[in-house]
């Protein structure tokens, strides 16, 4: 099975869904808005008296809501607002919901009514774009703005890597890149990020107009060194917890050893570097912004309830579904007891950057 | 509840399912694919060298497959067809899947690999555009085709009758105009439906490009009679299988008189004569054809099911869930009776319509 067919947010919204459990997310939209707002506004500019008939704006990686709605305000608002001032006729909007064909899209058009009885007296209207962002997924010169928040760090798949020797497991005992892991670890999933974030660039270029915009929010972080508590802690608390269920004879080892997370969590430095050398689009601007999780997860089981949102389809893929309470359970206990010796990660670090697609790109 | 919020197809793709039921539309789609085909490449006539970068089309009222993905393959295949001839580039080719905020849309996406691996030399992109057609849906003049099949002889409201005298229920123990209902009845549907169709004309309007074409497939009937058996069948056995459920005290009587059907089906001359009223599109092409439903639904169990899998969500709102099985079971039964004395309907009829938007149109 491909990463695309496993990876998407948990349904519906129930306890343990995305939608009830999206704190984090939610606060870091509520941080980059300004970003998306000044974004959609500089579509205007260098323009003379044209107005658009119609401004399309994708988000991709949109999970079934409710962040994607916080995006189409913004746009909404920001465009009304421009237009006011220019004293322009407001252009018809039209926005394309992306994610992966397992994302729980009824859900999703089910919440659009927030945004329909919000904005009556605008013209606008919602596709859902299903398919992986690591393809094309629209026409050639069709998009104006195309936003993304906490989906380019996942890879299209997990990175390959071997052991040197060929004698024990690669990254044994761990999911990710970890202070026990071998240089050989970091080197693959690296390199599967450039290759899987060039090809975003390179999907995503002839999608855009001359001049559109592109705002990506990356799961990134501050130190050159991806082994750091402040990048890997999610990701170790998951390998613990996995760790004692195979203590407990509920999880084969060799699965664990046989398993990595599709996902790797950049530097800045790493990100521009291959914006540049991809060579469409112009850096408008790129900050590496902190959010403190105090007051989003104040309750250790509530950071659990989100953990479980997003890792669980992919987890329960790899280790089967009768061992998930028991795991998450584990992750709960494991993160309580973090949360009294104030071992925790307190702080989330994203990658804010806004590309703008140049006028015309020889390749 | 409006209808809009209670009118989708039995979802997934179990037994009652919409998806493993739908052997009459797929028969229909089959016999109007060379509409579709022949509407597609008209598209090109008129055009000089310059050829479309993109095609946008839409199939509204697309329920969860697989009907949709045979309009997709002709369009496609037509368009190959038709660049291979004129030696043009073939486009990108971005198809629109709508229905209404209810319908299964992520089983709909889990069907469009179909479609990817059926044609993996052509671009094209797959939204899914939720919403109900009597009102907006896409963009001023952004589409090129649109195709709808068995999706406007739906109402966007029951029609409002008042009984003579306003004594008896208006059309008591029944749920569509019969050969027992008053005249108010019909009156009441057709112009339900003449308000609804030219709404629909109108919304449609702006959406097409100059010389877009639209292609409707609309369940009606032959004869200026309303009530005979062809064109009122379904409804008269679902009514008697609730008159049933009546007797049996398993359902209350006044939830049956207070209930009608959304759906309207209309001759062709009444349909002719809004296109003409609303005055924006050229008709042409237009013929009723009849569809033989031998070898589709020979046991009368499968035609039972679906009758189930269209009606089912709409008829559990009003009459209750834990009622259905009972009802569908005695539906099963009268087409049984029905199958063995010949009375059942043996034809379907279909106006099937080809418009063209007109140049320009001066409301």
């Amino acid at each position: 099975m491909e990463v695309k067919e496993m990876l998407f947010m948990n349904k519906g919204d129930g306890e343990n869904s995305y939608v009830k459990t999206s704190g984090y997310t939610q606060k870091v939209a509520a941080v980059t808005q300004p970003v998306v707002y000044r974004a959609a506004q500089s579509l205007f500019t260098g323009r003379n008296s044209c107005s658009y008939q119609v401004l399309n704006v994708a988000d991709l990686g949109c999970s079934s809501g409710p962040n994607t709605f916080t995006v189409m305000s913004t746009v909404i608002e920001s465009t009304r607002d421009k237009c006011s001032e220019l004293n322009w006729q407001m252009p018809e909007i039209q926005f394309y919901l992306n994610d992966l064909v397992g994302n729980d899209f009824n859900t999703l058009f089910k919440g659009l009514s927030v945004i329909q009885d919000k904005y009556k007296n605008v013209s606008c209207f919602a596709m859902g774009a299903p398919g992986s962002f690591h393809g094309r997924l629209f026409p050639q010169n069709s998009m104006h703005l195309i936003h993304s928040s906490y989906g380019v760090q996942w890879l299209s798949k997990v990175p390959k890597m071997t052991s040197e020797g060929g004698l024990s497991p690669p990254n044994k005992g761990k999911i990710y890149i970890s202070k026990t892991s071998p240089p050989a670890v970091w080197k693959a999933y690296l390199s599967q990020f450039q290759e899987d974030f060039l090809s975003f660039l390179r999907c995503r270029s002839p999608e855009l107009v001359p001049d559109g915009r592109m705002v990506l929010i990356i799961h990134g972080r501050k130190s050159a060194d991806p082994t750091t508590r402040e990048s890997c802690y999610t990701w170790e608390v998951l390998a613990d917890a996995i760790s004692y269920q195979v203590s407990q004879g509920l999880i084969d080892e060799e699965k664990l050893n046989s398993f990595n997370v599709p996902y790797y969590i950049p530097s800045q430095e790493e990100v521009r570097d291959l914006v540049n050398k991809e060579g469409s689009f112009l850096t408008e601007f790129v900050d590496t912004i902190e959010v403190e999780l105090e007051g989003i997860w104040t309750e250790p089981e509530n950071r659990a309830k989100n953990l479980r949102s997003f890792t669980e389809p992919m987890i329960s893929h790899q280790f089967g579904e009768e061992v998930m309470d028991k795991l998450y359970d584990k992750v709960k206990d494991i993160l309580v007891e973090d949360c009294k010796q104030e071992k925790q990660s307190t702080r989330g670090v994203s990658i804010v950057l806004e590309l703008k697609k140049k006028e015309s790109h020889l390749s």
